[in-house]
């Protein structure tokens, strides 16, 4: 981490923690709807040249799409692509974790409710692709189908392998 | 970032493109069971100086608790707090993300199952409170009871604030 975030934000708060993740930021920002460089620059602090950096990175790498609405100039705006969007579930998870072990009970700076409802969400909870709802200790990570010789024998030695 | 993650593992690639998070491959290895600092250095290939200083910073954080074990000497072993181990949903989203999107089908280098009958994970979905399985879009993020005024006036004129 070259520097802390200081906004009142489970997300920013838990970056500081794990990582230098200003991606992760301008993913919330598109997820928010925000789509334009000066806000995105306002929202998250990024430096603009940093910013800049970034945002380039991003479109290569699939996450953003970048869109030409000038009509008499050069205006861009960012979008999530289906693959910047399918961090919605990263994104919850770290609100959540931030909100539950950075800030004291009833300091949380955001919620997470049903869009239709208003019922609080619960915790993420991991379910099999039958549906029975299981717990985190329950989570087995074993060789996927495309894991090296050397994964699948470093996997068969170890007891335990938890996710 | 300043290098990239050659691991064939959804995690390491997601970090690529999501940041620099050294912090989750420590969480990696410590969720994984691995205690020690010369197997979390040779499974993550974190430089050693870097290593130790993030094990500290995490103790600090209070992600890690570190143990001495030594009983002729100083040797110590490194478990996550409830804390760290709370970051699951965080590292199975991400695994989740990874596979999907940064591997060809057939080509995950892992697999999530129930450790008790071996059925594969489903992807994350949120639920309420009373248990209502919703979709990603219908997440809503509102401000919590933590949030600056500021936060709620920002809020208060966004038309549509999805996570």
């Amino acid at each position: 981490m070259s520097r802390s975030h200081t906004q009142n934000c489970p997300v920013a708060a838990s970056l500081n923690q794990l990582g230098d993740m200003w991606t992760l930021l301008v993913v919330r920002e598109t997820l928010n709807g925000v789509t334009r460089f000066s806000q995105i620059q306002r929202n998250t602090g990024i430096a603009k040249n940093l910013l800049a950096e970034r945002l380039a990175t991003m479109v290569v790498d699939g996450l953003l799409e970048r869109h030409d609405i000038g009509l008499t100039g050069v205006r861009h705006e960012y979008r999530l692509t289906p693959k910047g969007r399918a961090l919605s579930p990263v994104m919850v998870a770290i609100s959540q974790w931030g909100n539950a072990w950075l800030f004291d009970k009833g300091r949380e700076p955001i919620a997470l409710v049903h869009r239709k409802t208003g019922e609080a969400l619960g915790p993420l909870r991991p379910s099999t692709t039958s549906g029975e709802v299981i717990s985190w200790r329950d989570v087995l990570k074993i060789p996927g189908p495309g894991a090296t010789a050397s994964q699948r024998k470093h996997f068969a030695s170890r007891k335990s392998t938890k996710e």
